[in-house]
């Protein structure tokens, strides 16, 4: 192989094929991909299943604890066990940019598999488009993918069961993968220790599953921060969502790095956080369960559905004080994910 | 709604959702969009399923017979259709330049849902992610799809089934496509009447596929043009394909642009046409289905596969010499889709 990408890459042909063998192939290793058919066949013994999409832009494409191949990997096995499925089939896809770099893509690659290794997905189908230099940056990549779901999980996505009195639980710190990729531009010049939690979640999820019949709704706070989460679920709903400040937890070199440049963590993208809506009684078992699994050492009970202020999410203050949750209006951050 | 796609568009935030509410879900109108969930779920009542992939970066996003949204469904579609499914749902992925205009993304927007409408298919989940001006050209889409599969048509997608005797047909002119989209380019300045032959395909194989159980292989002719498809079908299998050069048919006004510029219309694209192996005693049967639908009135049987030369396909000239069809080793035409 050349050692950067060439437009013949994209090309369907020889290249093209080239690619597929020695690199997409040889490391999503699996049967189905192996038969290059224009769709792959997949088996899924449930009826109902959970279908998602997302393309990732991220820029830089390698960051402290990801890169854009684990990133897109975890997103979309995210988007699936949040809505109470469990994930079985990724399909992954490339848009390149002429001149770059094939170790870079290999090592993109490479990270994809050992992702997909860890959540227990297969990457079973892709598609390679190359453009000509300067008209895109690097390399984008979409995932798509296909869980089944159970009958009893099929509303957890929508969160049509909640009621006052549940709880809201995160499995530990926000704000980490926002201000790691953003101390990793090249422009910032920033040296810190901050890491992104972008992970699969998908184990922790289906381990907090099993353990109870109470989990209502689920969502990864990832861009738009755990604002946009609280926003969006207080919106559409007939209650208020009251979170205590206290309960909130955020590294120090994140809480730092936040103030210094004027972000608030509440609206910084995370990519390995889960926010539930739990019924009361279950709320400790499942914060039990979380904090055995890795991903989960410090989750918490941040808050809880209320039956006020009606549509709309709130912090309530270390001093006592009220603060009301908004939407996000513009763009903190472009190209976190 | 602002008159340019402004990065805020991708921020997950309250742009994003006004942009999700006013275009996507207004235009692809479903109920399961509607839901705005992580991920969509789908009921499908095969456990056999196709599920596949695709990333279009046209240049240019219109041209005359269709435009970069009527691309990224039908080819999406035609991926499932020519496995041998039936296309069910699929999900649309944007990456958007910031800057692009809204009137040309709502444009783009409409002809997805009208060909989604033609394919009798809903777009079902979706993404959006905008990019700062320059690191992105206008807009690119990634469509992924599923579609439901039957037993009886398992193998279709791997073309196990191949065997000596079989016929090759094609439902009608090669090389549309391509020569459609560069004669869109404005470098070129070109004044024809090619129109592109981008169309979704499912209805009429499904017409094929309801006649016969003889359809032993299919694979639509995209990038890398029909030859393409039958060296890659012929360097998998124990068999050889001989094609029949006065059975191929080119549009003149094709004929003599690939003249002028220098291409061979065997490699340039299509989106509009399926490759069928079909056993020698159905042939016939399929040609008069094909002919039939509006899609297929000029379908031909062009050749076919051989107990002779295995792994290779070549060309009877008309003037009966042979010429060997090679994969295409570098890229003719990028961006073409």
């Amino acid at each position: 192989m050349s050692k950067t990408i060439l437009l013949g890459h994209g090309s369907g042909g020889k290249l093209s094929n080239d690619l597929i063998k020695d690199l997409f192939v040889k490391y999503f290793s699996n049967d189905i991909l192996k038969e290059q058919t224009d769709a792959a066949v997949i088996q899924v013994a449930s009826k109902n299943l959970a279908f998602t999409t997302d393309s990732f832009v991220v820029d830089p494409i390698f960051f402290p604890g990801g890169d854009i191949g684990k990133l897109a990997v975890a997103g979309t096995v995210n988007d699936l066990a949040v809505s109470g499925s469990k994930p079985l089939f990724l399909s992954a896809s490339f848009i390149i940019e002429e001149g770059f770099s094939l170790a870079d893509l290999e090592r993109i690659v490479k990270s994809m598999a050992q992702e997909a290794k860890v959540a227990g997905i297969s990457i079973v189908t892709g598609d390679t488009k190359v453009v000509n230099r300067g008209k895109c940056d690097k390399v984008f990549i979409n995932t798509s993918g296909v869980g089944g779901l159970l009958p009893k999980h099929i509303n957890i996505g929508k969160g049509s069961n909640i009621q006052p009195g549940d709880k809201i639980i995160i499995n530990g710190t926000i704000a980490d993968h926002g201000m790691a990729v953003m101390a990793a531009r090249e422009e910032l010049s920033f040296t810190t220790d901050i890491k992104s939690d972008c992970a699969c979640l998908n184990h922790l999820i289906g381990e907090a599953l099993a353990v109870t019949d109470q989990i209502r709704f689920m969502r990864d706070a990832t861009r738009g921060g755990l604002a946009t989460v609280l926003c969006e679920l207080a919106e559409k709903k007939n209650f208020g969502i009251e979170i205590n400040e206290a309960a909130l937890l955020v590294n120090e070199n994140v809480r730092g790095m936040c103030e210094l440049l004027g972000f608030d963590p509440l609206y910084v993208a995370n990519e390995g956080k889960v926010v539930m809506v739990v019924g009361k009684k279950d709320a400790e078992k499942v914060l039990e369960t979380l904090r055995k699994n890795e991903l989960g050492q410090k989750a918490a009970i941040i808050g809880e559905v209320v039956n006020e202020h009606l549509g709309r999410a709130w912090l309530t203050t270390v001093i006592g004080g009220k603060r009301i949750i908004d939407m996000l209006a513009g763009e903190q951050l472009p190209r976190i994910c």
